[in-house]
C-alpha cells in the first residue's frame, strides 16, 4: 500500500465539525494528505484501504471496496459495531487518556453537584427559602461506577481524591486499586444496594442496552441518586421516570439520550428531579484524538500493523 | 483555678442547636462540666473565668466579671472581636482541619460548578434548549483565592488536584506551593487582572469590609465568574450587582450574606446570574470542633496556658 493514496474522513456531522476535523487531523499528519468523502475520486474510492470516520453513513463506507480498516475519531463505537460488526473490517476507538481526564473531570463535577445537594438549593432559591440541609461527609456517600475501563479507571481515582469510597462493576472481573470491584449480575445486583451516586461509564452492547431496569433500579438505596455519562440506552426510560416520580431516587443528571438532541416533548426537560445536558460532559479534543490516529496511521505506515482495538463480538 | 467550676456555653443560637453543642462539648471532655449560661448559679458566673461561645450575647459575658478567655467554636469571629477587642480577654477561634477539609470540597464543587457551566445549561434546559457549549480545559481556568490561611490552602491543594491553575492573596505575603501568591493592594489588582474564578475566604475585618468595591470589581477580566464562602459585607452589594447586571461578571455563587438569613425581598434570590445558598459551605463539625476546643482546655488545666489565636488589632 502506498502512502500517497489519500485518506478519507467519513462523517454525518455538520460542515463546521467536518471542517474542524479536516483540519486538526492534517495538522496531525501533514505527511497524508486526508479528504472529506465526498472529495474522492473515483480511483480513490476504488484503491483507498483506510478511513477516519467520525458518525459515518455505513452507505458511503461500502463504496470503499478495498476497505480494510476504520479508525474512529470518537470513543463510543456502537453504530460503528452494529454497521460493520459483521464485515470483517478492522475497528479502531479512540482511546484518549485527555478524553479519560475530561471524563473524570465531568465525573467529579456533577458527583460534587449531587453530593452537595445543588439540585434542593436551586429549588430552594427558586422558593426563596434559606434552609441549610444537614451536612454528609464524602466519606459517608458511596460511588458506584458501572465501567471500570480508561474512563471509570480515570473517574474512580479523580473521586478517590475527593474522599469518596468508590465501587466498580466491569463485565469481566477487574483489579483497580482503591476500588471495591465487582462484576458478573450478581456482583451488579450486590453494588448497586450499596450506592448512594451510581455513574454510567458503560458502552452501549447487546448487554448492556436497559441493563438499568426497573429490577435493577430497586435495588438502590432510598434516595439513591444517579449520573448517566455514557449512552440513553442503557437506563430503561419508563423505569426511570417511575423511580425519579416515586421520590425512590432523589435525583439524576442524564447527558445522553436514545435520541439526540433530546426531542422537545421529551419528559426528562421538565421533570424537577432531572438535570439535562447536551451530550458535554467529555467533549472528544480534536487535537489530542488526531494526535492518536495519526500515531496509529504511522505505525501502520512503517510495520503494517493495524492498531484495532474493538471486538465486534463483545461490541466495544 | 480549681477544674471543679463549670465552664459556661454561651450562646444566642437555637435551643435546639445549644442542646446539639452541649451534647458534643460534654461527650468531648467528660472530665468537666458544661452548662448552658442560664444554668450558671450567681457564684459560678462571679467565679468563672473561662467561656466556650458561639456567636454569645455581649451582655451574658459582662455578667462574667472574672472572664479570661473566651474560645469560640466558630472559626469567623468578627463580631467577638467588635464586642470585646477592647476588653482586654484572650480570644481563641476555631481552627479545625476537617473544617478546611470541609470549605476545600465546598470550593472544589463550586468551582467545577461554574467551570463546567452548570447555572447555563440550567437555563438551557428550562428552554429545552440543547446547544453544548466549548470545552475549557482546567489549565486555561485561572482561580484566584482571597485569603491564604488554613481554609486557603486546603482549597488551593484541592484545585490543584483537579489541574486548575491557582493564585492566592493574602494581607501578608506568604508562600504556597504550586500557588503564584500576591499580597498587598499592589497585588490584588494584580491578580484580580488574571482570574477567571475568583474565591473569597478571607475573614471579615476593618480592611476587608468592602474589599470588593467596584473598582476592585472592574479589574476582573470578562466574564470572570466569583464565589463568596467568606462573609457577605466583603464585597461591595451595589457594585456587585452593577457588574451582573452588566454582564461583566458572568456568574457569582453567594452562601453569605450581610443580613442571614437572607430577607425574602432581597436581589440575589431572582437574579439569573446569581446562585444564593443558605450558608452551607462549610458548616462546622460538632465532635471535631468540640474535640479541638476540649484539647486546648485540658492543655489550660494542665499549663495554665491559654490557646489564643485571635490578635484583636489585625481582626482575626
Amino acid at each position: 500500500m502506498s502512502g500517497r493514496l489519500p485518506i478519507p474522513f467519513v462523517s454525518q456531522s455538520d460542515a463546521a465539525s467536518v471542517a474542524a476535523w479536516l483540519q486538526a487531523l492534517r495538522a496531525a499528519m501533514p505527511e497524508e494528505e486526508i479528504l472529506a468523502f465526498a472529495d474522492l475520486n473515483e480511483h480513490q474510492r476504488a484503491q483507498c484501504r483506510l478511513a477516519i470516520v467520525a458518525n459515518p453513513d455505513p452507505v458511503h463506507l461500502k463504496q470503499l471496496p478495498q476497505l480494510q480498516w476504520v479508525h474512529s475519531v470518537w470513543a463510543g463505537v456502537e453504530r460503528l459495531v452494529a454497521d460493520l460488526g459483521q464485515s470483517g473490517l478492522q475497528i479502531t476507538r479512540l482511546v484518549d487518556p485527555r478524553l479519560a481526564a475530561t471524563m473524570a473531570e465531568a465525573v467529579l463535577a456533577w458527583t460534587l453537584y449531587l453530593h452537595r445537594d445543588m439540585p434542593h438549593y436551586a429549588r430552594q432559591q427558586q422558593a426563596r427559602q434559606w434552609q441549610p440541609l444537614e451536612y454528609v461527609l464524602p466519606e459517608q456517600r458511596r460511588v458506584g461506577i458501572l465501567g471500570l475501563g480508561a474512563l471509570g479507571q480515570a473517574a474512580a481515582g479523580a473521586l478517590r481524591q475527593a474522599r469518596f469510597p468508590v465501587m466498580g462493576w466491569s463485565r469481566s472481573a477487574r483489579s483497580v486499586p482503591g476500588v471495591q470491584s465487582y462484576s458478573g449480575m450478581d456482583g451488579l445486583a450486590q453494588m448497586l444496594a450499596q450506592t448512594d451516586i451510581l455513574v454510567c461509564l458503560l458502552p452501549l452492547t447487546a448487554d448492556t442496552r436497559g441493563l438499568l431496569d426497573a429490577t435493577r433500579l430497586a435495588l438502590l438505596p432510598p434516595q439513591a441518586q444517579l449520573i448517566n455519562f455514557a449512552r440513553g440506552p442503557i437506563i430503561d426510560d419508563a423505569a426511570l421516570r417511575q423511580v425519579l416520580d416515586d421520590g425512590r431516587v432523589r435525583h439524576a443528571v442524564l447527558d445522553v439520550f436514545a435520541t439526540e438532541p433530546l426531542p422537545p416533548e421529551a419528559w426528562p426537560w421538565s421533570h424537577p428531579s432531572v438535570t439535562v445536558l447536551p451530550h458535554c460532559s467529555a467533549p472528544t479534543d480534536s487535537g489530542t484524538a488526531s494526535a492518536i490516529v495519526a500515531a496509529n496511521i504511522r505505525h501502520y505506515r512503517q510495520t503494517g500493523e493495524i492498531a484495532a482495538n474493538v471486538d465486534p463480538g463483545r461490541g466495544y
